[in-house]
């Protein structure tokens, strides 16, 4: 494999492909694609026009995927958690011809080589980066976000996680010599050899997106598994397409005008009941599978799609949890977690669940709170931060989906299922432009530490468990051992006590969860930032990787050697 | 995690493991242990000494391993291939206590980072290369082995693999910085936080050896799963405990000399018939496997214990192959095929079993060999070979078990079952010192390339067919259609025309096999050189991993990070 003359695009990113290659390593601050939707950074039109294009394709067929193998229309059910019916239509692939198409891609794409593919796939992500009004609409009206999130979150952020995957990916294989010249010495002239190093990729990957988080999740597989050469399959969560198709025809075209067959990327929306993410994870030629979702079908594809041989990238739920030891700071603590179990509805995969209490209470400036004094404070933080209604709906955005809407609206039920006691009922928020939007605070229900058969499982949506534990030390006993066995994507402590702290580490490296220590301000426990934190440890059952370490890329290829006698 | 004062082993082996580290970067030629067995290398005494060393294992009980939690002494069934029952017993890990002690040793290992764990793991490699001739005899008493392979394939290149998974692991862990200070800039201050981050291990790790190549197949698993910081537990093939023994009794005392826990790594050999690996697999606390052997039980951890989540790394079996289109040097070629096919009588993963030649014949600089020819040529280089007694049983070794037994007293039987033809018998052969060996030279079977059912199979052993196909290009469509069903560990082409060779490489890369092009002289397609040629792509059913890439290393490690505003 002799690369002769580069591809236009490597010129075109090989500064940000730098830059990327250098925060990676450091683990720095590294953004490519700014966060703030301001007109002076994307333009004075970019928000109406965003919201134009978003809204062309209401109701319509998206015909610029027509391109792809399909076997007619398929009609998504995708209805806005805002109100409306999305009302589009995508081309259902034929699944035979579709992944002969991208089997057929294969050579052309692996014979590009890494530096080629990285600058492909880093121009997909700056041409995404050109529609993320558009994008953040379509996140917007499938997830629920409100629209800053759905921007940052569903654009930017998520275009940060795509360009770290893609450069990942990149670095590992150039750890890869092209070409050797081996010399062993001997007793007269050295054996000499040439050998060469061809970079293959392992067939097709599969990415199954989710409703919450379309983009943000998923290109980090899709670039990953691009990156090393392997043609990708999206399957969509069935209520959030849009976004993903957006997506897909931008990546579609940006090969199509490199050069290379579009059909290295395909969208695969199914009918709805269809399972085509199982049928699509048992087909052979799909060989690595990232998956984002609940736990049954998470835990299937890692059994049955894994135990065959496929790599099999998972996240699924877990139960992410707060520990207060003490404070100097009540009011930066609780205004912080108010922000992170209200923003969008408690719904991220990282938004805390379990907050371990002292039943003593804690040690702030102020002398001892009572565990109620912390609890009412917090209850009082989280009513204060959604005390105006118009702007309580832009951090709470919508719920997403029937069980969240259930729980939210009856929070007494869940109390009474746990064993727990309701200190702050979700309220009722009216959405000044969405009357059909559900839209609800965070609730908290007190709880003994004793009751866990209540509190060690996922309560997705806006509900936390104030946990009453005999002392620190139980606190981080309990959450050990419930993100041991039932996982956690996020832990969180407060602590003026160094020893506390050193604790606390120990105990989140045995549980294998990241830690983030007296978090005020601008900081919270449910964000990530790419090149710099790890989104998931893959070292307990709520995720069994990690965005994005060696680990998620260096398997997604492999090296074929040749070599001869000079 | 700061790092106080170095470890004494660090600057002992700081510039073994730099070298290391750059070979494995350039792949290019690197060796750290001399793999002749040159009384001027190893001392004027070390041949004596080793065996008497050896002789001291023998009807005897292994001391220096009860120091290992364990319920008693296990009477090995093992028995040389030439001849005698070695009549050692060993101490049988309390399986409960054992694993108990390999969890409480977890956290000193973990915690000595991985520049120490890298120096302590050279260092015991330094010890093993030391006592490489007591190991040479203990490996050729247990796999049949003839000694100089013994020496070199059980010692220095075991050893220089041992190494290479080493530093493989310590450079994916430097990749991670300790602890950045992360700065994000903002409207006024940035925003700033320090975050360190932890390598934590997977928990303790299972390698399962094999027969033929107890060291050389189990130190890759053994020493990526230690520089990672995994305490590990070795399974040894009942019929090959003592090279692994003395593996780890001198693995223990660098560790306790070292001031570590010695139960980082323990040795678990087991009574008949106890099934001991699959119990071992089942265990909660395994997190990671590393497995050489047979493809039943290989597919039964590949889908058990992979598909519950742990790491599986299999070497099962395959049917490597050889593509003969034409040649410029015939006496090379079935000089080094000769070699290839009597090295440790065919029973090296690695060896091939499936020739394929065109039925027109080959071209050479004498004009068209027939394909009797190119058979017949090839039967007489192996005879000649083979031709003395005395010095082919330094080559051949003996028949490893009772199969390979059957195979090599039986080629009729074997050209029956499979619709072919015998065109050379395996000869026995009297071993002069050890009458009880079963020595035999290879036999070759001709077989048309219609009758897939047959050649489709490993036939491990003394046997290869010579398959008669159309013309080179069904030649390279039986061998990559047949690699990619049934894997391979190897496949090696002859031919004279480069588009042949472009094709072939083609070929293999589909396949998912490293080629060999025009061996002569002193390269085998049966040896691979540590740091610069990898051994199994991972890419076909033969081997899921490679030795040593980063996949085989990078995820046996899992980074938890905390982080703090400052």
């Amino acid at each position: 494999m002799t690369t002769t003359a580069l591809h236009p695009l490597v010129d075109a990113h090989r500064e940000t492909l730098e830059q990327a290659k250098a925060a990676l390593a450091s683990r720095s601050y590294y953004s490519a694609y700014p966060e703030s939707p301001s007109p002076k950074i994307y333009g004075e039109t970019a928000a109406a026009d965003g919201l134009a294009a978003y809204e062309a394709h209401l109701n319509a067929p998206y015909e610029n995927l027509a391109s792809q193998p399909n076997d007619g229309m398929v009609a998504s059910s995708e209805v806005s958690p805002y109100g409306p019916a999305l009302g589009v239509s995508y081309p259902h692939l034929d699944l035979d011809s579709a992944l002969a198409a991208a089997t057929a891609a294969i050579p052309g794409w692996r014979d590009a080589g890494p530096l080629v593919r990285a600058a492909v796939c880093t121009e997909m992500v700056a041409q995404i980066n050109k529609r993320s009004f558009e994008i953040a609409n379509a996140v917007m009206h499938t997830s629920g976000q409100p629209f800053v999130m759905s921007f940052q979150a569903g654009g930017p952020h998520a275009q940060d996680r795509a360009l770290e995957s893609i450069v990942a990916g990149l670095v590992e294989q150039e750890r890869i010599p092209e070409s050797v010249i081996w010399e062993k010495p001997g007793r007269g002239e050295p054996v000499r050899m040439q050998k060469d190093y061809q970079i293959v990729p392992r067939g097709i990957a599969l990415v199954i997106g989710c409703n919450t988080f379309p983009t943000w999740n998923a290109y980090p597989g899709i670039f990953a598994s691009l990156a090393t050469g392997n043609p990708v399959v999206i399957k969509p969560h069935p209520r959030a397409i849009l976004p993903l198709a957006i997506s897909v025809d931008i990546m579609r075209s940006v090969l199509a005008d490199a050069g290379f067959d579009p059909n290295v990327v395909l969208l695969a929306p199914e009918r709805d009941g269809e399972g085509l993410a199982k049928v699509l994870a048992e087909r052979p030629e799909i060989a690595i599978i990232d998956y984002t979702g609940g736990p049954a079908f998470g835990s299937w594809l890692e059994k049955e799609a894994g135990g065959n041989g496929k790599l099999v990238y998972t996240e699924k739920a877990g139960i992410n949890s707060i520990v207060i030891d003490s404070t100097d700071n009540v009011r930066g603590m609780t205004g912080n977690l108010a922000f992170s179990f209200s923003l969008y509805t408690g719904q991220m995969c990282t938004a805390p669940q379990n907050v371990y209490i002292p039943e003593g209470g804690i040690d702030t400036p102020d002398g001892t709170l009572s565990f109620d004094e912390v609890a009412g404070a917090i209850a009082k933080a989280i009513e204060k931060f959604n005390g105006d209604d118009a702007k309580a709906v832009e951090i709470l955005g919508a719920c997403v989906n029937d069980d969240v809407k259930a729980r939210a609206n009856d929070l007494a039920a869940v109390a009474a299922e746990v064993g727990g006691e309701v200190v702050l009922n979700n309220r009722k928020v009216e959405h000044p432009k969405f009357p059909d939007a559900v839209v609800r605070t965070p609730g908290l229900i007190k709880i003994d530490a004793a009751k866990e058969e209540g509190y060690t499982r996922e309560f997705f949506g806006p509900v936390a468990f104030l946990i009453a534990t005999k002392d620190t030390d139980e606190s981080l006993t309990k959450m050990r051992d419930t993100i041991k066995a039932h996982g956690a994507m996020t832990m969180a402590i407060y602590s003026t006590s160094e020893d506390v702290l050193v604790k606390a580490r120990a105990a989140c490296a045995a549980a294998g969860v990241a830690l983030s220590e007296n978090l005020m301000g601008s900081v919270f426990v449910n964000q990530t930032a790419a090149f710099s934190d790890y989104h998931g440890t893959g070292a307990n059952p709520a995720a069994n990787a990690a965005y994005t370490d060696a680990a998620f890329v260096s398997n997604r290829f492999r090296v074929i050697t040749s070599r001869r006698h000079i």
